[in-house]
């Protein structure tokens, strides 16, 4: 992947901002960790725990917060947020990798569907009828497109994405392998003992520069649409209930599974294997810590965790304080012990 | 994917039973929900939370219990069941699309199988040698179907479905995409600090009526067979380990995963993200709540949860006392403060 | 599956140790279970639970354990480890399908690429760039082996498995159907409310004798390579976050998710459904129960458990303590009451 393009400091700062101290026409071609870095890269450091690293990297140059500009010698860029701007150079050294537009000879493109000139089809992908592809649309190998699907501008799909009939997909997105878009949500009456089927008529609605992981699967919704705003995040091997809404700009780590008709507010941060139950209300900037159990609505931004989920001040008290039942349990035998001495004496 | 099939209140009840109440030739094109509905369309009211969206809806028709009768003065339908009665008429406006019998230029079918007239296989799907297929049977594009495998009549596999040689499933079979039925369950013998496989022989069988979601996994047997028996319905992303056995009519939500050799009843309703170890019983009309860690067998119907799980009630109680430990420690603090004065007095 | 090949018990223990009790000439074809075997049939005895099932069972020959050498009268091998012995038979007995080697007509292999003559590529399977293939590997149908990948002798993957651009397997790896090996880890940097991609360079590097399960997903790394050494065994619908690194011969069962940056140990057992935090150490030969929530670095050997992990001796204290908050609380209650009375009578 490692790309022959060079910048010197002097122009990285240019293009992103931040001041350079040392050698500004130190040449960079490449980024890599501090503990791996050769002459030539360009390192970060954006956590206090790996400033021992510093020392001993060999890097040509570091970007460093104003905090800890002063940690190293080295030709380095200073900036607000190293890791953010660490994010932006190792884009500028590792542009997604272009690929040829046009249709793979083994790819198979179903009646009523134009590909655009810019797109490339991989080999072996199935696209259904009426489907509409933005300009520069990527859609790997083994992909399958069903009816009526919409792909906005730019969107990539890895090998063997699979979206259902009439979802759509905003521009800029970027879905990985074995994600699953628009199977039919949970839903089913009791009927005598047994489960008769409600039919699964929503569509799964994607915003823009949505990024999708890996075997992720979002159901269509039951009647209304399961909707995933602007900006959204979701990692690998996450469930999304039918008729779920996440807000603009939320990220949710792996594992995490979502019920139906639950919705989540802009901008949060949802960690992994986190249980989230159906019909909840979630607000705008929450953070719920991994592998928490969320059981009701949550009202205000703020942070929370626990099984089941309160905020985590709470959570860590509780966790504190369960820490200490054998002593409470102790002191009590205490207690009751003296009690009883006095009563047998009488 | 609206049909243009239309039918009168009267004719809905004729099928369904039920009684309207109103205006009976009111003429319904298709299902909504209270929100989004407009003329034409048949909406339900199911919760007792929804009730203050009734007055508000624009649906020409509603169904609602007889309880709730009296809410509405739109030309309604009565009944017992009203998501029910709603399941019923929206599978009668929304039929499962008819697709055209066939088998598509590019998929493969090994020697020795036989495809019925009636069947439809998608682009690229693979099939196996000697694979039985029922009258009706539709293999979505990119399926793959191993060796000896038998698929029920009017069974529907969406794309991309993974079938392990041998494995049977029964008629109606509903499996989405990413499914993998028959993978080797997880079996390993430890030898000198390193692992022998053990050989996964038994098959994974399933009955009739049976949904598997998106990237759900079951593994086949190790010596003996994994059971999934008639009308179990299983959400995405569930793990079913090697010679498990599902009863019949049990659903079973997202994420959840079932350790090796456990056998779950009939009838049970088994949360999102739930946990049950391996080798335990649980018997029939046992519900479990979400992500609940099951490690214990359970013997008798009822509702459980908990981490680890015990009956509801008890962990609803131990999750309210958990909530005054806090106030424990600090009366037993107050009385041993209050024991320590009067020694200090004597 | 099952193959003509018979063996005597004499022959059995010549290959494999132990002695064999009884008409050492008994003629076995297959494995079973106690309870499924039929004369011509081994099966063995591994947990004492099961001991009751000896006595009616119509296996033509038992593997016990020394101590069990006199629970049956049956023709028997006795030996150390009965259910690693049998793994071994049951290997003896169910040899791997041989596949015919050659590269099926509707496989595409891009330019850059040669076929191993003993290699077998199944239909549809996609084969990019430069890509390197040991000597009889097994790539099953509808595979996708991105660009520059190496796969090792006698590797073999089951349909429909994905593996990105630069990822390296060793030998004789067995990987199921749905597995994603190398897609982009999790890694965004914050700037003004929105997340930007940190673009994911690394790759995934894994070493000889691992075997992993249905729809697992193990994430490229960010900057250095995410790394699972030899004899790791991951069982299904696991996630592996970036730059995680897997010690030797650790086990993994299903649904666990482990977060980026965390290296476990070698010679690990985790159970099913953990959650172990990012940028973690484990220890060598820690077992963690399922469903666990690892926080902090283990240090040291051992068993852990519970919800936030610690030693699982203390864990099971633990949930016995709280099985008698509950009586603490009216333990508390009683002194109260006792304490406010004389004081009334004061």
């Amino acid at each position: 992947m490692a790309k022959a393009e060079k910048y010197r400091l002097a122009q990285i700062v240019e293009r992103f901002g931040g001041e350079v101290l040392g050698n500004s026409r130190t040449q960079i071609s490449q980024v890599a960790t501090l503990e791996s870095a050769a002459a030539g890269h360009i390192s970060f450091l954006a956590q206090a725990k790996y400033r021992k690293l510093l020392a001993g990297t060999r890097a040509g140059a570091v970007i460093l917060s104003k905090a800890d500009a002063g940690l190293s010698a080295l030709p380095r860029i200073v900036c607000d947020d190293p890791y953010l701007y660490f994010a932006k150079v190792s884009a500028l050294f590792n542009p997604p990798q272009a690929l040829k537009p046009g249709v793979h000879r083994t790819a198979v493109i179903e009646r009523g569907t134009r590909i655009p000139a810019s797109a490339s089809i991989g080999a072996g992908a199935y696209i259904g009828r009426q489907v509409k592809l933005g300009k520069g649309v990527v859609i790997g190998p083994g992909c399958h497109i069903g009816d009526a699907v919409v792909l906005g501008a730019a969107s990539h799909l890895h090998a063997h994405v699979i979206i259902y009939p009439g979802c759509r997909l905003g521009e800029r997105a970027l879905v990985h392998s074995g994600a699953v878009i628009g199977a039919d949500g949970f839903g089913f009456a009791q009927e005598h003992g047994s489960w008769r089927k409600v039919p699964q008529l929503g569509k799964v609605l994607i915003g823009d520069d949505v990024e999708i992981g890996a075997n992720t699967c979002i159901d269509r919704g039951a009647l209304d649409d399961t909707v995933i705003e602007d900006g959204v995040k979701l990692d690998n091997l996450i469930q999304i209930g039918h008729n779920v809404r996440i807000g603009a700009h939320t990220a949710i780590a792996g594992c995490t599974g979502i019920a139906g008709s639950t919705r989540i507010g802009k901008r949060c941060m949802i960690g992994g294997g986190v249980g989230i139950l159906g019909h909840l209300d979630i607000a705008d900037r929450v953070t719920i810590h991994a592998t928490a159990l969320v059981t009701k609505s949550i009202r205000q931004a703020g942070t929370y965790g626990g099984y089941p989920a309160e905020d985590s001040r709470s959570w860590a008290r509780r966790v504190a304080v369960l820490h200490h039942v054998d002593s409470l349990r102790e002191r009590l035998r205490k207690i009751e012990q003296q009690r009883s001495l006095p009563e047998e004496k009488a």
